[in-house]
């Protein structure tokens, strides 16, 4: 059987989401508390939607781990309530307070959490006036500066939508397409006058959403014309001029799945083509 | 001249505002950036409107220091800026990243920060729901198990508002007044789940807020009836049913002041009943 974990996290300590040796991460100590709850033999595998970079958070994480039936039972006993959310309970009672399960659920056929995903939402949060910041939010918010001018933003950001090389905005890997389809980029001014950028896109490439903001402040900033990102982009090497942006500001907001009887179909066409 | 600060602060890392020997406390903070930044002989003295105790956060403190208008224009010297305003910058370039002030004004003539206001408003925060925990506002908001009915909190609440002796809410201290005035204390379930109480008088007592909220949340559970906080109320002494809750969850977020032609009166009559 599988499970989908939903989760957050805060990932000011960590050092992102895969394992590293000697290093915390997400996956190190989500797997520990599965295998402690769960009173596992081999330790727990897990398959994750977006892996997030060190210090990046997570408020919509989804995870995926495969169980014999027996093992959830054993653990959990017989209870009133759905074993899934007993493990959802007690895996919330030993993790620790920067990570939160919100839901355990049985998947449905041909759920791969990785593979699935149509499309990965992060939100990126900057405060342009240091007379509102708010020390409340500093692991979460970039500080900058100078005002950004909403509107210049977003007249650029509408220019690189669609289906593009993005080997501009990617760390390089041998071997791994850097074609994305950037589905939204917008910039909004909150009512607490904070800007936040949306970003939804199939998958992204590492570092890809913090060189993408970076891309847009120097346009936000005035110092750049709104035709700059899309030069970057044609460009198709990273650009020195672009600046990726600190991680502490990003957060996966949101993975998006399709209907239940497309999940598998979907698995095999993301999977034929690599993404993550 | 008097000046006028306005401040944030994250309680967490701090032992509450008034500073203590060999503790870290946002006075000490405050009043050490404000000596250095305008290099003073002597350390500077801040009067607060609200001692904020260890852990609790603030949105709008407000603090009022005297100066000799020498001692602004040596600091920051001649700008196009007022020099208020340089000051409010400097102070943040120099000021830990918990504290961040966000105005620097000239007090108006009668002024003063803690006998001048006419009220201080907190709000709690509060989450009943585990599978809604967000580990990025683990520091300001409490974590509860059980789900709160807010219409029985509300209920109990309104009763609780007026003149009246809130001995039994408040620490004893010798010679202290326990008389206040509530003017407000309602509890509203927000749109991302949290229960967020607004509580305001003229003045607290120390633990006076967190006693309040300790004494509604067996309503909201419905452990106690909506007659309990009236009860212990009029008991005029600790109640041990009722439990402080943690320092977390509360933020000063207002200071109320009258219009300026009326701030020499109200410090005479606060000073008069000595509220803090």
């Amino acid at each position: 059987m599988r499970l989908r974990l939903d989760l957050a996290y805060d990932g000011t300590d960590f050092h992102g989401w895969a394992s590293q040796p000697g290093l915390r991460t997400v996956e190190r100590e989500l797997a520990a508390a599965v295998t402690t709850v769960l009173r596992l033999d081999e330790p727990a595998r897990l398959t994750v939607a977006g892996r997030t970079d060190a210090g990046v958070h997570a408020a919509g994480q989804v995870v995926h781990v495969d169980l014999e039936p027996e093992e959830l039972e054993r653990a959990v006993g017989h209870s009133d309530r759905h074993p899934e959310e007993a493990l959802g309970t007690r895996l919330r009672g030993v993790l620790p307070p920067d990570v939160v399960v919100h839901r355990v659920t049985r998947a449905p056929e041909g759920f791969d959490a990785r593979f699935s995903a149509l499309s990965r939402r992060y939100r990126y949060l900057v405060c342009d006036d240091p007379t509102r910041l708010d020390p409340l939010r500093r692991r979460e918010v970039v500080a900058l500066r100078s005002p950004l001018d909403v509107d210049a933003m977003n007249a650029a950001t509408a220019r690189l939508l669609g289906l593009r090389n993005f080997a501009a905005f990617c760390k390089k890997r041998e071997g791994a397409s850097t074609t994305r389809t950037l589905l939204r980029y917008d910039w909004e001014r909150r009512d607490d006058g904070l800007l936040e950028a949306t970003v939804r896109a199939d998958a992204f490439c590492h570092s890809m959403v913090r060189a993408l903001i970076g891309a847009l402040v120097p346009v936000g900033e005035g110092r750049r014309g709104v035709d700059f990102p899309v030069e970057v982009l044609t460009g198709l090497s990273r650009d020195p001029r672009v600046k990726v942006m600190p991680a502490h500001g990003l957060c996966l907001v949101e993975v998006e799945y399709p209907e239940d009887d497309a999940l598998a179909a979907r698995a095999v066409e993301a999977r034929a083509r690599r993404e993550d």
